[in-house]
C-alpha cells in the first residue's frame, strides 16, 4: 500500500489516499489525484508492482505484469517519466526466478526509484542555486523575482520539487526571493498547489492570471522564469503546461533568463524533434468551461462559459528549445542542445 | 435615462440596468456594469448630460459639469475613450448659452457619439473584412480561425464591437470563420461576454484558456489574431486586456497576422510612447483569487487559491508596435507607426 496526498483537494483540505491495486494507481494519475511527471513515474513503479503482487493464480504472471505495464502508460500521455519508470519495472522480470524474487525486486526497484527521484530533485535545488544567488548579489536585499507556471514543487515529485528545489535552497540560506505564481488554466495548478507549498514553507509570494507574466516582465519585475518539464527532446525542445511557451516568448523578448528544471528522468532521448514527436494530452472540455474552487470550505465547480459554446482544452505545450536558457538538471546546468545535454549524460551518447 | 445591459450576469441572464445619474454611470464604468473601450466613452458622455441635468440651482452650472467630467475620468484609468468623450463634451459647455441651451447640446453630442460610435465599427467591419476574404479564398471552405482576447464585441461598443466587426460581416456573407475564444482570467470577459455574442449570432467559436493560443498557433490552427484596443499611442504601441501581448508575441514567432481594430476614438495622439505613458490599471487582487460563474444559473465565486496567499491584479498590458501587423480603423488599415497612422488621419499632423 503506498500513501498519497490527493492533491484534488488542496489547498482547501489535505487528504491523504491509500493505493494499493494498480487500477487504483491508473485512476489516480488519470484523474489527476497526483500530478507532476516525476511523481507520476514513481507511482507507476509502485503500480506495476502492485499489479505482479495481484496476479491471479491461473494467470501468466509476466504477461499479466506486462500488460499493467502498458496500461500504466496509457493513463496519460505526455509525460515521458511515466513510461521511463514503467520500462525500469518491467525489465526487471528478466532478473528475478521466482514469482516471489520478481515482486521483491519490483518493490525495491519502486523505493529505489523513490529515494532516486528525491535526490535527483535535491541535486537540482545544487544546481539551480547558484543563478538566484547570482542574482541576489546585485539586488542590495531587494527579493530577486522568480516567476513559476504550473506545479513544478515537491507535489510534482517526491521531495523538493524540480523548479522550486533551488527557490526552496535559496529560502532557507536566507536569500529573500520571492515568487510569481501563475495560476496556470484550466485546472489552477499554481494558484492551489504552488501557492499553498510556498505558503507552508513561508517563501513570499503573489498569485497572478497567466495573462500578466509579460506585463511584468516588461516592467523588470521578474529577474528568472523556472519552470518545470514533462518530456524534454534530445534537441531540448520541452514539452511542459500548456501556456509555459507563452513565457518563454516573454522571457526571451526581454532578455530575461529562462531555466527549465529538468531531471534526466524527464528527457527522451529517442524523442530529436520535440515539436514534432511529442504527442499533447487533450483532456475533459468542461476542465475549461468550469472552474473549481472552494465555496466555505466547500469544493464546487461554477460555469464560466454559455453551456452551449464549444471549448478545447490542451494540457501541454512545446517551448522550442531556442527560448530555453538552460536546462538545471541534477548533473548541472546545460544548454537546450543536444551537445550540451549529452556532455552531462554521455551514456546516451 | 439610459438603459445598458448589466454585462456582470451575462451569458447567465440578460439584465438591463437604467441610469439616470452620472453616480450611477461612475459605478457602473468602475464595477463594470458596462466595460469596453467605446461603451465606456459613450456611456460617459451621457453621465456629462446627466451632470448637467442635476446640477442643483445653487451651484454654477459649468463647474459642476466640470467636476462631474473630472469624476467620469477617474472612473477607469487605461481606455482613453473615456477621457476623450468627456473632454467633447466639456467643450461644449462654451458652445451653448443659457443652462438649457448647454444641456440639449450635452444631450444631443452624446446621441452624436453612440451613432458615431456604431458607424466607426461598422467602418472597422468594413476595413477589415478583406483580410478574412484573402485568407478563406486559400481555404478550399474550410474555416478561416480567429483568435481573439477579451470581447471586442458590440457589448464592448454600442454595435458591431471592433475586432468582432469583420468577423460578423464575414460570417453574414458566407464565409467559414471560427473563432477562438481566450476566456480572458480574471474576469473572463471572453467566455463570458464574446462566446455569448458569438453564440447568440451563430458563429462558431471555441473557447479557450489563456494558456492555450500558443501552442494552436505552433500548430497552424491560427490564420489570424484580431483584439482591441483601450489605448493606441502615436507610436503604434496598443494597451489592451491583460494578455495580449503574450497572444502578439506568439503571433509574431510563428508568422500569423495580428491587427488591432482601432477606432480613432482610442488613439491618445498626445502619447508618443505606449510602453511608457499609459496608466495600466491595478484592480481589486479578489478577482484574481475568485472566480466568478454560475451554479445552477446563480451566480456564485469559488476561491481558487489558499486565502493566505498575496495575489495582484493588473487589467491592462502594451503591445510594443513592432509586433502589430496593422491596426484596422474606420477609415481603412495602416500600420502601427506614427507615419501611417497620420496618413489615414492628417487632422493629427
Amino acid at each position: 500500500m503506498v500513501k498519497i496526498i490527493d492533491q484534488r483537494h488542496l489547498p482547501f483540505d489535505f487528504v491523504i489516499e491509500e493505493l494499493s491495486t494498480v487500477k487504483g494507481i491508473v485512476s489516480a494519475i488519470k484523474d489527476m489525484h497526483l500530478r507532476g511527471a516525476p511523481l507520476i513515474g514513481v507511482a507507476a513503479a509502485y503500480g506495476v508492482y502492485f499489479a505482479a503482487l495481484d496476479t491471479p493464480d491461473d494467470v501468466r504472471f509476466d504477461s499479466h505484469v506486462y500488460d499493467a505495464g502498458e496500461l500504466l502508460k496509457t493513463a496519460r500521455p505526455t509525460a515521458v517519466n511515466l513510461s521511463w519508470a514503467v520500462d525500469i519495472q518491467l525489465e526487471n522480470l528478466t532478473k528475478g526466478k521466482s514469482k516471489s524474487d520478481k515482486i521483491e525486486i519490483l518493490l525495491d526497484q519502486a523505493h529505489k526509484l523513490a529515494a532516486e527521484d528525491i535526490e535527483r530533485c535535491r541535486n537540482i535545488g545544487k544546481s539551480g542555486l547558484p543563478l538566484i544567488e547570482n542574482i541576489a548579489q546585485g539586488k542590495n536585499g531587494e527579493p530577486v523575482n522568480i516567476l513559476t507556471h504550473c506545479n513544478a514543487g515537491w507535489l510534482a515529485c517526491v521531495d523538493y520539487g524540480t523548479a522550486t528545489s533551488p527557490i526552496y535552497m535559496a529560502h532557507d540560506q536566507g536569500i529573500h526571493v520571492h515568487v510569481w505564481v501563475d495560476e496556470t488554466r484550466p485546472r489552477n495548478q499554481g494558484a492551489r498547489l504552488t501557492a499553498w507549498e510556498l505558503q507552508e514553507h513561508g517563501v513570499p509570494h503573489t498569485v497572478i492570471t497567466d495573462n500578466t507574466g509579460g506585463h511584468l516582465m516588461q516592467n523588470n519585475k521578474v529577474d528568472l522564469v523556472f519552470v518545470g518539464t514533462d518530456r524534454t527532446a534530445r534537441n531540448g525542445d520541452v514539452a511542459n503546461k500548456i501556456g509555459t511557451y507563452l513565457k518563454a516568448l516573454a522571457a526571451f523578448d526581454n532578455n530575461i533568463p529562462f531555466y527549465v528544471a529538468a531531471p534526466s528522468s524527464s528527457i527522451d532521448w529517442d524523442c530529436h524533434d520535440g515539436l514534432n514527436c511529442i504527442e499533447i494530452e487533450k483532456r475533459d472540455a468542461d476542465e475549461v468551461k468550469y472552474v473549481e474552487g472552494s465555496i466555505n470550505n466547500r469544493i464546487s465547480r461554477v460555469l464560466i462559459a454559455p453551456i452551449e459554446s464549444d471549448a478545447i482544452n490542451y494540457a501541454f505545450d512545446v517551448t522550442p528549445s531556442r527560448l530555453v536558457t538552460g536546462l538545471i538538471t541534477e548533473r548541472g546546468i546545460c544548454q537546450a542542445i543536444e551537445k550540451s545535454m549529452l556532455n552531462l549524460f554521455p551514456e546516451f551518447r
